[in-house]
């Protein structure tokens, strides 16, 4: 039986969402379909959500669930008189907040986006910034960097370096480990430069086989043995000059950036 | 007086801080520092970080806010320990939703990670179009564009689909209008042929005018009379071609994106 989750807010809801998706990935065997809907900000607008919840619910032939970081109590009552189960996020942990703190929340619609504003300069540049320096460009900007990705084609790195600008701040750039650099077996002149800003990528052949598959189909570049040969033979180079590495086969973008963070001990600059 | 939040989990602590920050933003004058506290996952840890928030509380002389999203129940009851005041948004909403759901949670270490990984795919294919495709790339790959961003340089359009690519598994591409192109009064060839997948970005010359200052000082690049002769002709160009467009110049990253999503109807391939 299928059932629908809604992530309404007066803003973008991707504090919703994230909130709501981590909750239910708790449960197994799920059948989901997720709806955000962001900037319900009127009280049209809410009425018009209810609408859709309602239809959901007649469709699913089950209550939807709503997960909602609506601030103002108005509108939140209208998404209220609907058929779905609701999960009322910021009045749950709003009053328990004002006691610790002390002090009223402000209840201004949008007022997380203005929190964040001031971290945005920060933010752009470091994508700017992973974007330049994106699959071995020039190095000149090595002296800017947080941490530079090494590892051979696919195993990760330019998302892991926009992630980590984008949600951090953090100036990453990455090197690709051509076949060249691993036949002579040593780092390129302007990685050893660089050499304690570097951290490793790896990844299972197989996997990486199977992504690299996908770019160009039966491919040697996509063959497990070249595969298998690259992983060898980076893994080496790595061992070799003490690079920290990490294996990506099963892990998120997410993941892949808190790890890089925690053990090359990056504060960021999102605030 | 200054007060310390940490957000805990056993996974990257994302949820957690994402939840946290959009709580605290609905406080006023909050002088707050955010310690991110990933990967506790046993009980050594769990005790390690019981004494880092009573080290804080300490030095603030207040208690320290804590926000977890922690599976383990041993792992929350040492953290309970501390001297912080613990918002535990799991255990919060997880009763609830067993109930709404009529099924047990699984409370698996990591499940949400689980849970996204076969996303994996799709967004990274999308980050490496947004890569690809960036700055007025080739063109040839604008049949596999969900949307194409036009605007000046520094209007938002780089960051903004790095994010529809990292957030939503969006393909976003992106086309610099040049000084060229707005003398010439006309849209390059190659976007009017994909004209129906442009979205504009516009921005207030002033702003536009310090973003740049910051990246070229003092040159005519950056003049304020030159990015309101710009930004004057880029918007007479878009209302020319009928071109939907967006001032960005007081948005975050995540509200622009999701801007565009709602007004082209775009649904993103996150699930």
């Amino acid at each position: 039986m299928k059932r629908t989750a809604f992530f309404v807010s007066d803003g973008t809801g991707i504090t919703a969402e994230t909130l709501g998706e981590a909750l239910l990935a708790q449960f197994e065997g799920l059948e989901m379909e997720f709806v955000r809907m962001p900037y319900v900000d009127t009280q049209d607008k809410a009425r018009a959500a209810v609408e859709e919840i309602n239809a959901a619910a007649a469709r699913d032939g089950c209550a939807p669930l709503i997960f909602d970081t609506v601030v103002d109590q108005h509108l939140r009552q209208i998404l209220g008189t609907s058929a779905g189960s609701m999960f009322d996020i910021f009045a749950t942990f709003l009053a328990p907040l004002e006691q610790a703190l002390g002090k009223p929340s402000s209840f201004t619609v949008g007022g997380f986006h203005h929190a964040q504003h001031h971290h945005y300069y920060q933010r752009i540049d470091a994508i700017h910034y992973a974007m330049a320096n994106d699959d071995g460009a020039s190095g000149s900007e090595y002296a800017r960097a947080d941490v530079i990705l090494v590892g051979v084609s696919r195993s990760g790195k330019t998302p892991s370096c926009v992630y980590l600008a984008m949600q951090f701040g953090v100036h990453a750039a990455n090197y690709p480990i051509t076949e060249e650099d691993l036949d002579r077996g040593r780092l390129p002149p302007v990685l050893v430069a660089a050499q304690e800003r570097l951290f490793g990528l790896t990844i299972d052949p197989e996997r990486l086989a199977s992504i690299r598959h996908a770019r160009r189909p039966d491919s040697r570049y996509a063959s497990i043995r070249q595969c298998e040969d690259e992983v060898r033979q980076v893994e080496g180079l790595f061992r070799r000059y003490r690079i920290p590495f990490l294996n990506t086969t099963r892990m998120s973008v997410e993941e892949i950036a808190t790890r890089i963070m925690m053990e090359k001990a990056i504060q960021g600059r999102k605030r």
